[in-house]
């Protein structure tokens, strides 16, 4: 499953009907593809956003384990009825839906005498799962195969990410530069094209337009794990930006 | 494809490296969402984000299409070399990839001598699309099949939504009530889970626990489309939210 290139790619399943109904705006995509990237070299390829049912998860589980070197899930961890990603993820590897031992004394430990019956239930999940640390609320995530489980609560996940670092097998990093101008994308679009074909297989050159504060603009976002390419690529865009006596904007 | 009952259904294809790399935080999601909730009794059952490959894009149309009633995609209809959604939608549907004479005329009124080889490209859709009229910046988004293909740029795309009431058939709208309280999610998930065993067919209860200002909580939120059973849900929760002397809480 895991490519022999420097390439890593991770897909991230948002498990959750509060992200898709619209009642809460997602915040841990953007977080985890910035961080991934420039801490382990590691690029997310897809996101699905998935509802809390059971074949669903399963479905969606097995279909990413096969297709990306990692798969990150978040939400659906926590003590209430509507958390079920543990033990469906249990179902969809085959594996035992069970107490892990150091999970429990982590969780009885932090609650004390006020451990009941559902924060037990955080410590359930797959047979042979690795803990991931959570020094924010104690109850841990899990690696099992090559699916890791995180909250979907962003401060709780955002304490715990670091600690992914001993289990994820860096990539390349991937480099990126940015030039904002003031200009619309009918008026730099042959050009970008023409420098995208020459460096095709080196730079992901991407287009964006923006209107903020009254202002209307480009940015044009280069991304290569190469950085020569990069530069040289970056020069050819100013140039041809220079050409038409377009301005360069700082900050968008 | 479209279901016998008045459930509708509907997927979101979010086409873009940017969000993927996590420049760019998705605002379309959450909106879409509510809107389609709210004017159409329409939920998303799906949200996939993907980069701008062509057979990645085609891949995952045909899937979506295929599972839902609708399909809207987002990004990838502008100027640049990476705006490939038309034409990789062309190919998905084996439709050919051809000027649309009606979007052609509305954008060179537009643009009028302005109206140059780029803008001239957003023109081009798959052969037998309807229009999406565009009242922001013009260029149109269309529809073909079951899936329809909006722009990016929420200001955009939120000013051409209203545009969608006439080609997708409503379903029933779904209610929901939230109850705030200041407690943790192990205090009531014993009690919330006999609750959704009572309404499991006709309510889908959601727990989710909140920190803000300082203050932890929980929102219970609860979504039928049955009034009755929504209420009679609703009262129930509250019972044992009374019984436990938990506070409510106005806002979150």
């Amino acid at each position: 499953m895991v490519q022999k290139n420097k390439k890593k790619s991770c897909a991230i399943l948002i498990i959750g009907n509060e992200i898709l109904s619209g009642r809460t705006k997602d915040q841990n995509v953007s977080f985890l593809a910035s961080w991934l990237n420039s801490n382990l070299g590691i690029k997310i390829e897809e996101v699905r956003i998935i509802p809390d049912i059971e074949k669903t998860i399963i479905k969606n589980v097995l279909e990413l384990s096969k297709n990306f070197n990692y798969v990150l899930t978040t939400g659906g961890i926590g003590p209430t009825h509507d958390d079920i990603t543990a033990k469906s993820i249990s179902k969809a590897f085959k594996k035992k839906y069970i107490f892990n031992s150091e999970a429990l004394n982590i969780l009885k430990k932090y609650y004390g005498k006020e451990f009941n019956g559902p924060r037990k239930k955080m410590a359930k999940m797959p047979d042979n799962s690795k803990l991931i640390y959570n020094p924010s609320s104690a109850a841990p995530g899990f690696m099992i195969k090559n699916v890791i489980c995180l909250p979907g609560v962003p401060l709780i996940l955002k304490s715990m990410v670091h600690n992914l670092k001993k289990y994820l097998k860096p990539g390349a990093r991937i480099f990126s530069k940015s030039i904002n101008c003031q200009t619309v994308e009918s008026q730099i679009a042959v050009g970008l094209n023409k420098i995208q074909k020459k460096y095709k297989k080196t730079v992901e050159i991407g287009s964006y337009p923006f209107f903020r504060l009254g202002k209307i603009g480009v940015s044009v976002v280069l991304r290569s794990s190469k950085k020569k390419n990069l530069q040289s690529c970056h020069k050819d865009i100013i140039r041809i930006i220079k050409i038409k006596k377009i301005k360069i904007v700082k900050g968008v």
